[in-house]
């Protein structure tokens, strides 16, 4: 069986030293009483429900799975009770809005709460997040809309399921056939099935207020006809209690690879009653207020399994006895060493524990542009938040799952022949890690995003906004005695960085196809460069922490240790990609389709 | 539900065209009535029967899995009888020695064979693989014990568990505990418990020889003094009939990641009747006799399942409509394109064809070098495929199956949501496959072998054997008009193999961790110029048969293009393996081993 610790010491680090949280809260309006103290008091508390209530939860969930018996779906034993227990714990009300009954806290500690929560259990975690939904609402929803719904879904006790896929258009929405017809008194009959639909049923919640992309009859064909809806599961009456059932049904739930405590549905919509969110024809617009949230939940998922994985391998490296070290016996007292002293098994550790601990520093830098931007008075910071955000979200997304999946399969193959064995609950990490890559858009969509969509498609403008910063970091800090080469280093890829676009872009004007042939190895590089980024910052830190106190911390130490391997093991990765982005699309388009089977 | 279809004609490109299998065996001793009508008309037969009666077990046996009961294991539903099909119709004799049974033909045909049952049902495959086994037996039993055991083996009528791992034990077996008691008779009671055996226990075959290593009372601690001993479920009289059952018996069955069909068994052994294989300790050489083949097996398993999943993955690719190509729409008279149209989905395809297409023709060539090694009665052409077994068998073993986990992955990937759900089969190849990065020695344990004690051992003489043929090969077709650019990339690779292994030799004096902080980026290079090698090969086949034939077969030509891909966008991986190879092992070793876990 796997543990879990809460990494509080890394998120104090990171607020306090690395990101000078406190400092930028100060500043920012009706957010000044933020304090450490009231951070951590929260952290810990928070880290302990994970610890203690959710990670129990794991396995027993993910052996059990959850269970559709006519139409209703009954999740894992135990799951009703903790999700009961952490929504009168007021956790899902963190960081949401005052005004829908929310604490107001900023979103860099519901992140923080996030990630611990799907390190415990990824399938319990995701049932508790709904910032997308939330968002989507807040956004674009009317006032009266909004009153009637937001409070009991901030509660948490109403969830709040997204419903964009159906059987035949996943990444292609413009496909999609969900009707939406107009009533007389304003509100809509929506018609449709709806699948991969996480959440769209289950015993935790006593309603589910689902976000549903539909098509009015005259709507145009294609992405610029679909509408956004709030179709409940039961129908609310106008003082807020529940009222009719809705013709909203659960068709079946889906048998899958892992996430089995996850219920993931096929949603029938049957002439159910639906209320139009944001203009007709705006659910596209709509819909985007809540990816940026989504999809950066999923690159968190990256960083909880990984996390959790590294975890439960770094005890086992220290544990498991077998072979004697390549340099002689280390501890000539037992019957073999510990495997932690193989160069290989460090090797894995280290490339698991770079992956979850840059990956955390770059989801914090997130989430902090998720408060800048809901925050701040001040409009040019607004709109930097908001290209970086752009920027960043496909590379959170994208790089982060891919990294996980990798992460993952390396904490299982650290644990050899056990780890392929259900009951040490490796294994799972990685069934569970596998959807990250897939959900909220593929790697390849997210590649495509990245490099079509947010920076050709600005014609670099925003790429700019975020190497400027690395730039300036690097300027800032080229003499810095003990991270010069981390530097020196960071610089270089990241000029590089600049260069590669520019060269992917003229490709791009003789052969459209040279970007689809380029996105996923620009989206790899991109991650690289940004994980080196936070890498040192993070060394800059720790060095000049080790340095002030004249301090042996083995925190500090471990993350100066950690920073060079990234650097010198991981970083160097970037080279295969730049050489791949530039490769040409010849070699992928040339064969015809009919020979790929024979 | 995933399909199957046999690789007929790449197994007669590869034995007709690139390997000129019939020449060969014309030159050996005992083999030249091989000719191709007769292994096109036994691989089409092998075929049809891993389509019809394999296939249709994968995925039902995924899901039902293995039953344990008072000690008893019952297979999923239908292995039994498929089982019994299977060794009437003689497939398990293909290569055995006439002289118990077999038919005496070449390995490189059962080497096929292998593959296609592997890719059909994995799990089913590992049943009626038993090389190792035979080999084991064949080489170092007394003959009264080969006469007595190997003919029921052959047959398929006998199974031959290899016992092995302990619970304390697994790479390192050194440390094993099982015991071996001399009794007056000249058998041997075995005490002990053995974990991770396969098929220990099942339903299929009437009797189960183990191959069990234990421990002398007075052996010497370690590896050097373990021996090996045959140990019957159910004692076998002297007339061959069976008699009383053994005193061994099967604890449990593990639950696993995949490979639910096949029995991971618990066996105890209290006070069962053994028989010595080989001299007293002299356990582990009797076992090497075997670890090569059973290594070769695992190999093919990588093989196996990246073409059954490429195979569907691409069927999915051209059917699956969604989106428009970069370039506009390919097919406007339909909703969308099929998803072949993108860069990456074929980028996708690629990698995954070019491993396994890549990997079958590495396969050939080491069944080739196990035919020549048994055959020749030529000592220096022995000698030449004992080092090149010695040295590829870490590659194909370690090598493949990483490229495995990274093509299956890439198979469900394509598949994108649909992918992760179990009924689609996708998952399920990534799960079977990831066994074989572990069992029979992690991708770890393959790295160190390869580096350290084939390689760096033989100060590099090994290698030269395989260097020297890719160095000729080179040097023949420089001139090549068509391959020439393949021959050069290859040329420059095969050069810089020796460089590395000399600069790493010379770093491993200084500081033994370099090489294991080394292996398994040595490991993962070797691969890709081993690969490198054969897909020059197959495309310098396919070239001349395009112009001599003035032919516009599309094999032919798709075969040219996959090799094209392979060296324009998997052989640049060498560039960041050989960094990674002269990377110090610093920044490794430098982090205290308490400073893993805070």
């Amino acid at each position: 069986m796997t543990t879990y610790k809460a990494p509080l010491i890394d998120y104090k680090f990171l607020f306090e030293e690395v990101f000078d949280v406190y400092g930028i809260y100060e500043d920012l309006p009706n957010s000044s009483d933020l304090t450490p103290e009231l951070t951590d008091s929260i952290l810990e508390q928070a880290g302990k429900f994970a610890e203690q209530e959710i990670q129990p939860l794991n396995y027993p969930g993910h052996e059990e799975g959850c269970h559709w018996k006519d139409g209703k779906v009954t999740t894992p034993k135990g799951y009703k009770e903790v999700y009961q227990k952490y929504i009168e714990s007021g956790w899902t009300q963190i960081s949401e809005n005052p005004i829908y009954g929310g604490q107001g806290l900023p979103r860099i500690i519901n992140a923080a709460i996030g990630e611990m929560n799907l390190s415990a259990c990824t399938a319990f975690g995701i049932y508790v997040t709904r910032d997308g939904s939330i968002a989507a609402i807040e956004n674009n929803a009317s006032k009266a809309l909004k009153e009637k719904y937001l409070p009991k879904l901030i509660e948490g006790s109403w969830g709040g399921p997204m419903c964009m896929s159906e059987p035949h258009c996943g990444s292609d929405l413009g496909l999609l056939r969900t009707k939406a017809e107009p009533r007389t008194d304003g509100s809509y009959s929506i018609s449709g099935t709806k699948m991969f639909i996480t959440g769209g049923e289950a015993d935790l919640a006593e309603n589910n207020i689902h976000l549903v992309l539909a098509r009015l009859p005259d709507s145009p064909k294609g992405i610029k006809g679909i509408s956004l809806f709030i179709v409940p599961n039961i129908l609310v009456n106008d003082d807020g209690s529940l009222g009719e059932k809705n013709g909203v049904s659960c068709g079946s739930i889906e048998h899958k690879m892992g996430l089995n405590g996850s219920a993931t549905c096929v949603m029938n919509f049957d002439g159910a009653t639906g209320y139009l969110v944001g203009g007709i024809n705006k659910g596209m617009h709509a819909m985007f207020s809540m990816v940026n949230k989504s999809r950066f939940t999923i690159g968190q998922q990256g960083t909880a399994l990984a996390e959790v994985s590294y975890q439960n391998a770094a005890l086992y490296a220290l544990d498991r006895l077998q072979m004697r070290a390549l340099t002689g016996a280390q501890n000539p007292e037992l019957v073999a060493d510990p495997i932690i002293v193989h160069p290989d098994v460090r090797r894995m550790l280290l490339t698991q524990r770079a992956f979850a601990e840059g990956s955390r520093a770059f989801n914090t830098y997130i989430a902090l542009l998720f408060d800048k931007q809901e925050r701040t008075e001040n409009e040019k910071e607004k709109q930097t938040c908001d290209a970086l955000l752009d920027l960043l979200t496909p590379i959170c997304k994208g790089f982060n799952s891919e990294m996980c999946t990798e992460s993952v399969n390396l904490g299982l193959q650290t644990f050899g022949g056990h780890g392929y064995i259900r009951e040490n609950g490796m294994e799972q990490f990685v069934r569970d890690a596998r959807a990250a890559q897939i959900y909220e858009g593929t790697t390849g969509i997210q590649g495509l995003d990245l490099l079509g969509r947010k920076i050709l498609a600005s014609q670099g403008e925003l790429l700019k906004v975020f190497t400027k910063e690395i730039h300036l970091f690097c300027e800032e800090n080229k003499n810095h005695r003990q991270i010069k080469p981390f530097i020196n280093r960071l610089s270089d890829v990241n000029n590089q960085w600049l260069e590669l676009t520019l060269k992917v872009g003229t490709q791009a004007m003789t052969d459209p196809n040279n970007v689809g042939a380029a996105s996923v190895d620009y989206l790899m590089y991109s991650g690289y460069v940004t994980f080196a980024y936070f890498w040192a910052k993070m060394a800059k830190s720790s060095a000049e922490l080790l340095e002030k106190n004249d301090s042996h911390s083995p925190f500090h130490q471990a993350k100066l240790q950690t920073a060079r391997f990234y650097f010198e093991r991981l970083l160097p990765r970037t080279s295969l990609h730049a050489e791949l982005i530039l490769s040409s699309s010849d070699n992928l388009m040339e064969m015809n389709s009919d020979h790929f089977v024979f």
